[in-house]
């Protein structure tokens, strides 16, 4: 029944169809609101819009898009303003993918070298749009939905007082992997995780809101690999098989490393190779669909998860629809082993009353070490990403639990640093 | 829809009319529900139970009551345990109000020497009662009304590991204090405080979700004594004008020392003298009631808010029905300065998934130190219920900050071991 | 064989003889070293300067002494600068120990309201020395003995960043009484206290570096008012048979509270008043023996404990003589119940490295919570002493526990701001 | 002048003959003292025996040495039991260099799998020397030199209750390094360095007492690879112009992986292999010189720093010589950014009165996430040593930063587990 304003920074994106799909399913709740959707490409914008307005009309839900190439215009006066690109687009991210890979590390979206320097090109600009909201939508909320989620939130939290949280959409994934293992649908399955945005662990699972934890640890030493053929959930198994608990998928880049490393070796295109090779036929494909009496997303980025986590968030905000959701917000105590003044990802419980994270306790400790050491690295990382610092940018990456050696960590930063310097121009000032 | 089995030990109290009284109203969602009602007064046990019976037959209610005086026989199987009793009756009670004052300390029910003696005698009870369910009822919950509720549920975090929480439906009152100053009804209000049973404080209030406490920023300094005639919510006013936020009730004691003593000196009848009083009227209207057809308490212990907090906390728990309510529990760093492993009361989100609190972050310093101090102090009560030593006594009624010293701390524990000692086996034993 | 500058604040002062007499003990350690004494009366300066020069003299000691009117002369390249002053003189203490007797509240040099303002005078006034040093004597280390010690080290610590530490010799007091007990002299006992300042509390004991607290619970309870008729010693007698521990001596305000508000009732004179009374024949006796051949100090004030406490630690900075001094230094850890970033006074390592805090663990739970809460009020005061604020102030009373009443607080509040107002200059311009 | 008992276990070691050396230059102050050396090879023993004997007597010692092959016999009664050595011997050191090799693991004494593997030997057997101490000689102190000093330590402090401390003399060698580049004699540099044994942080550095962090930060831009050819020195230099403090050398294995792992590939001899090839010369020296009438260490194993760090906690200890050391304590503290209840490695005061830790404050958080997970695979390690369960193991290998990859973790832990086995008798009875 609230009726809001929402701006998407990005939301020339891919993703934003999925999103809009979202919003269509919950337009009930949020009547009369406003969506939005601001980018820097014109063209793919203009796509997004024609398809997202047949989408709303076919579902004839009251909501009304509108898209501006003026990221301020978008902001004013917003709800909620949520962020979700990429600085340097997927070419930045092929290098942040293959750069490292020269020196025997992986490269990867997030995950090490190329995570931190697809958070040094992202923070500064994330900043700006925080310093923007202060002034023109003070009352606002940003979702931050852009890469890598925890360091940026952690930037968010230390240099600007906007209020926002992070958002990250894999626990969805684990919760259909669990959901296999236990033979019921994901829908059923509630999983607590906690740790850092792409290193959490979970040691609490209800089904229909039962604790099914030892159900689970009855089921796992009878999966086999056949069962989970593809290495991204079988290293979810693996992890329960050995620890007993719930780990998140991208904590296979530390624990199965050489061959994570191998496969990125071994695969003809990395991901944002693939990515950019299959992006003309989506948005043809959306072109086609916004033609469409009842569109469907027949391709499609990203699944439906995505965009309804967003919308579930502010709509549970907006109106008076609490739930707990997985949320990168200040940890002040809700997991006692990381720093109380630091970004972690943890339940909390959003309702229109605000976000309370929900305590966790410690994370146990033959799994907090590794935890520990990259809550520190994104920590450095965040100082880089302010201070524009060679040395201090040596250090955040020295500190990252895949890397740890000067001498690969000197040659392949200076790369880097080359590389991406259109987009750190935090770098070219500070000259140390 | 669950139907659970829900033990009330002490089911002979007067409050139980209005216990049955809430169940009846959520009958629905509790359907084939079983009520036991366990009780060492046999003729008060028959009495709520003709009433009870009343009740649920005229409402068309699917809930079955039966009573007992077999406390392990209405334990058995339970899902949950619901304790609300007071060992030594009123008249224990009338003690702990009068001994107190002869040394000018206020004698109070769970405030000060009064409260630590009510704790002495219930915890070995409780902790009796804490054993029986690990064998009875293993995957039962134990919830505590039992007063001093914080130091009460202390213990049995301490000296079990049964499943449990305590209760207190203080809050309700303060709500509809702040209700009054807002000009709202008090059901349109949340309020988040947190501290120490009779001891929290609220920094979060919303109206129907919405943030208010600027609003009563602005509106407490025009509140004036005439509009709060009765001095327990008079002293709410008086601390928010003070520290800008919403004390406990019971801090009154604290900071109006003088005036609570002096009131409690002038008084003609002390608080269990006024119950006593009443009582035979209250037990005869529900003899009376029990044989209406349509019976109603015209007369009543406590207000509706005990039976509807108890019921909604079941509810929460047996259904799908999640909310936030103010529990008592262990910290593990809610509060982040008051000791983790300790009991705390604080918002917590209760559900089918279990009780998980709300960081609340640290106590604002101004107010901090007494509640930090009353912690301590019931930690040592704790100890002294648990070893029945006279000295571990002596420190524990020195720790609290309405007595603190050493003569009159002596003599009137003394006093009060001696005339008490009919419920304090464990200090006939220890003897030291 | 360090040569320094010390400038002592608060030259003039009685106890500047024992300092003096303090350093011409030590003089072959810091020869050629320079006391400069400041001072805002001329007539005690000059008499106490004539004094020093005979007793340096006298004894051949290579030290030089030199008196100001000017702070910043004095301050000027100073190594160490000993602050020892008392904003409003003994009128004013005069005031702090009356005024707060009126409503049946201790009045004191340093507990209770009294020392809350003796803090509220001192602290503006230490505040500025701290700003003058940063310029003038930018690695000087400022030593703190102007009561009440631990409040007003914690305001430096708070607002200013000099280096600075805080002394105060109570333990030689405590150490002569644990000697009379163990039938040792008190130079072979060494103790660890920690707390704070004015509330510490001992769990170590060593004679001649055995650990003697066996043997000290062993004799503790054949101890009699008789050895101890004095009832300041006593008070540590009698807690020590409570708890086990040694208390300091100024505990006793607390734990014998109606005993020692008695006392002061009783009492003919406060002491203030008794000091005031003494000073004259103190100053006459300076005087005279400011003209023997061999002065000795026949009449004094203070005992030599508080000269040695300074000028041994000094010693122990400026030459290569390390070691365990009690201090009022930032906690970080040290004391693991109490902040971490507030002042405590513990053990640590005085040496020409630095002072190191000795990592002391928690305080006790049966004695942490009044230590907590004193904590607590002491950070209130030093808010209240910055901003100048009425509301604040009255916090910073209600907090403390000897206090703890609106009533009596705001009354006695208003009557000592209005008493004290020459010297609480911030309180004038705040207006809140 | 105190005499005491000192049982060295491990006493046919040949670094005893520096350690009764050291002895021999403070045999003033221990005169009458008794060494006695327990081995369990009678050969090196005797060796050892004769030498000793001549250079005690050669000085005109006051010291009596004694040997014995019962370990009981040696404790019975010590003030101090000094443990070093090494179960499984240098063959055992051996394969702990090699197995990790094959795998592209670093392969040493105390760091990585081979650290771990010495670890699973050597606990089990110092927790049987603790149980022994607490029968025959309740009030010695142990002193523990076993590497990996810090692993073992900590088993000593979760699963014995023995007085004691962990030694590393690796500080000495700092020392020297940070002397070069001052131009100052190493004796006249005080570091106080902190964090875990081999994986600690220097932020403090005094020069005959004076603080020369400014003076070294100034210097070390020019220092080169020529000043310090040795990679271990030059390791110290390269860390401290990345981040300006004094790292251990040990973390060269981190910091400097790939280089060190190269080093090990290229190194002709492992360093196990070296020690054996020497050690048939350097006994057979011991022999000679034990027939001497002036018996010098010409060849010997470790420097005077090894025996002189030992001997001077003794002398602390059980004279009146408090001073500063590294040991390997309960951090309680001291460290705020390690856990409080394990070992840290920190300067502690030492003294009769007994070893204070003192406070540190946080390591650097751009060195902290290494020191933490190292510090949650210490832990693991001591689980493992404890339950011999293999997944314990797995989850401790997985834990250490230089492993980290499932697949080699799980081959390499079984290769070492089958070569050891002889010495890993708790794996063999677990089975798990």
């Amino acid at each position: 029944m609230a009726s809001v304003k929402i701006a998407v920074i990005g939301g020339g994106s891919a993703y934003t169809a999925g999103l809009i799909d979202s919003f269509v399913q919950v337009a009930g709740d949020l009547a009369g609101s406003e969506i939005v959707l601001m980018d820097i490409d014109p063209g793919h914008l203009s796509i997004i819009e024609r398809l997202g307005r047949r989408m709303i009309e076919a579902a004839g839900a009251d909501l009304i898009l509108r898209t501006t190439l003026n990221r301020r215009e978008a902001i004013q006066d917003a709800d909620f303003v949520l962020i979700q690109f990429r600085i340097g687009g997927l070419p930045a991210r092929r290098l942040d993918e293959h750069l490292p890979l020269k020196y025997g590390i992986i490269g990867q979206e997030t995950v090490g070298p190329g995570g931190m320097f697809m958070a040094l090109r992202t923070i500064p600009v994330v900043l700006e749009i925080a310093q923007e909201m202060k002034r023109l939508a003070p009352r606002g909320l940003l979702i931050n939905y852009t890469n890598p989620t925890g360091i940026v939130t952690e930037a968010l939290h230390r240099y600007s007082d906007v209020r926002m949280l992070g958002l990250c959409d894999e626990i969805y994934g684990i919760r259909r992997i669990m959901g296999q293992v236990l033979g019921v649908e994901a829908a059923r399955i509630v999983i607590y995780a906690y740790g850092l945005n792409h290193a959490s662990w979970g040691r609490h699972l209800w089904v229909d809101g039962k604790e099914a934890m030892a159900e689970l640890q009855s089921r796992i030493p009878f999966v086999s690999r056949e069962d989970f053929p593809d290495s991204k959930s079988w290293s979810v198994i693996r992890l329960f098989k050995l620890y007993g608990f719930i780990a998140n998928r991208y904590l296979r880049y530390y624990y199965f490393h050489d061959e994570m490393l191998e496969e990125a070796r071994q695969a003809p295109l990395s991901r944002a190779e693939e990515i950019l090779a299959s992006l003309p036929e989506i948005f043809a494909s959306y072109e086609e669909q916004s033609r469409q009496p009842l569109p469907h997303l027949v391709k499609r980025r990203g699944t439906g998860a995505h965009g309804d986590l967003a919308v579930r968030v502010i709509n549970a905000i907006a109106n008076d629809q609490p739930e707990v959701y997985l949320v990168n917000v200040v940890n002040r105590g809700a997991v006692s082993n990381l720093p109380p003044d630091s970004i972690v990802e943890v339940p909390a419980r959003v309702g229109r009353e605000g976000v309370f994270p929900l305590v966790m306790g410690p994370l146990p400790g033959e799994v907090a070490g590794l935890v520990q050491s990259l809550k520190s690295y994104e920590l450095q990382v965040v100082e880089a990403a302010i201070t524009g610092s060679r040395s201090q940018a040596l250090k955040a990456m020295l500190s990252n639990p895949l890397v740890q050696s000067v001498g690969r960590a000197e040659k392949l930063l200076d790369e880097m640093l080359a590389a991406h310097k259109e987009y750190l121009p935090q770098f070219r000032a500070a000259g140390g």
